[in-house]
């Protein structure tokens, strides 16, 4: 195996903001560009790190933390992309805090790294709740999902900086329309920004790159 | 309002199962089906209840629990296809426990209803992890989410007695293999059974209906 795997447990939440604080200072030393990706599950997490990390990998070194109650499949597919990764099993907790986001940065050499992502667990509530100290936190809405999802898991579009609307390839098949969702989420979250891609396809997936680019620029030159 | 709406908090834990059996005394008191219906954000679980409800309300009385972080939609949604609801906010919790379930349940006049539905929150983990006292749980796997699901959230596929395979209008668009899906849950739980459904079409929706209706005349039988 080309990656470990740490079996962690969820802490106490009275801490969780003190240990992202930390997180953070420990990401800023290193320059390194910290993403919390967060999705439903089958939302297109792995699918959308993966041609990530294929576009970027001659540019950037990148790490990836892979938060799942079980299996280490997705460790296994981003390390073949090309990515350093460590799978981290949360014990049947369904999201990712602080603390535990700490266990799994602790397993890499952060001054080799340009970009960490933490793929949190597939999980629309929980996992807004909790600060982890990253610089962005970049939610997936899949189109099969549907445009309502913001009315009903308001947190998590409430704090994400980006919404990547995925598998626009499928637009022909739902009723998704990409207007309503954006006005759903701009009720909550005025300065969301937003880009439509299809990690399966690659639609679009130019704009993505080059979001991700210029955040990475900027906490280089920081 | 058709229905009323009712703030909740998620209760202690360590009482959960005592809770839950009294939930399951109360049931079996006025011989009502329990269902406690779980899917991933999107899955289709009101698309579901709501033909459900058309199909069966001549036949029974139904009630049905939504239970969202927010929104009043799906209450909206079951109550004017025919079924008594009431919805519940978890005020940020992921789940229903089976204490937050015994708030749902006290709103409703049981020896009227023939079938109660619990929609649970949009997520596959938590609510696998709380026994609410359910005769059946039920849970909706969409094609669109993919077929390794239960591999990634191995528990939910653990505990549920039916898996609906739902949304198989869409099964040309996506990589899903019903085949492989079914192979998944039944290393963790071999006596699953399994409907493939779409709720959007109402393609093979009469043999889920068989099942609900079986289950509703066993319990009127007890």
């Amino acid at each position: 195996m080309d990656f470990n795997t740490v079996e962690i447990k969820a802490g106490v939440i009275a801490d969780n903001d003190k240990v992202a604080e930390e997180n953070r200072r420990l990401m800023n030393h290193s320059n390194t560009l910290f993403i919390n990706l967060m999705s439903s599950p089958g939302g297109g997490k792995t699918t959308t790190l993966v041609r990530t990390i294929e576009a970027l990998k001659d540019r950037y070194a990148i790490g990836v933390m892979e938060a799942d109650v079980d299996s280490d499949v997705d460790a296994a597919a981003v390390t073949a992309a090309g990515a350093k990764a460590v799978q981290l099993h949360t014990g049947g907790a369904c999201h990712m805090d602080a603390g535990m986001t700490r266990t799994g940065l602790d397993e890499f050499d952060l001054t080799g790294l340009d970009i960490v992502f933490l793929e949190n667990v597939g999980n629309l509530v929980c996992p807004a709740e909790f600060n982890v100290g990253a610089d962005k936190r970049v939610c997936i809405l899949s189109v099969p999902e549907g445009d309502d999802k913001p009315l009903k898991y308001p947190l998590i579009f409430t704090v994400s900086d980006l919404l990547l609307i995925n598998k626009i390839d499928t637009k022909e098949v739902f009723d998704f329309s990409t207007d309503r969702c954006k006005e759903n989420c701009r009720k909550l979250n005025p300065s969301m920004e937003f880009i439509e891609i299809s990690s399966l396809t690659g639609e679009n997936f130019d704009e993505w790159i080059a979001w991700l680019t210029r955040a990475a620029e900027e906490k280089k030159a920081k």
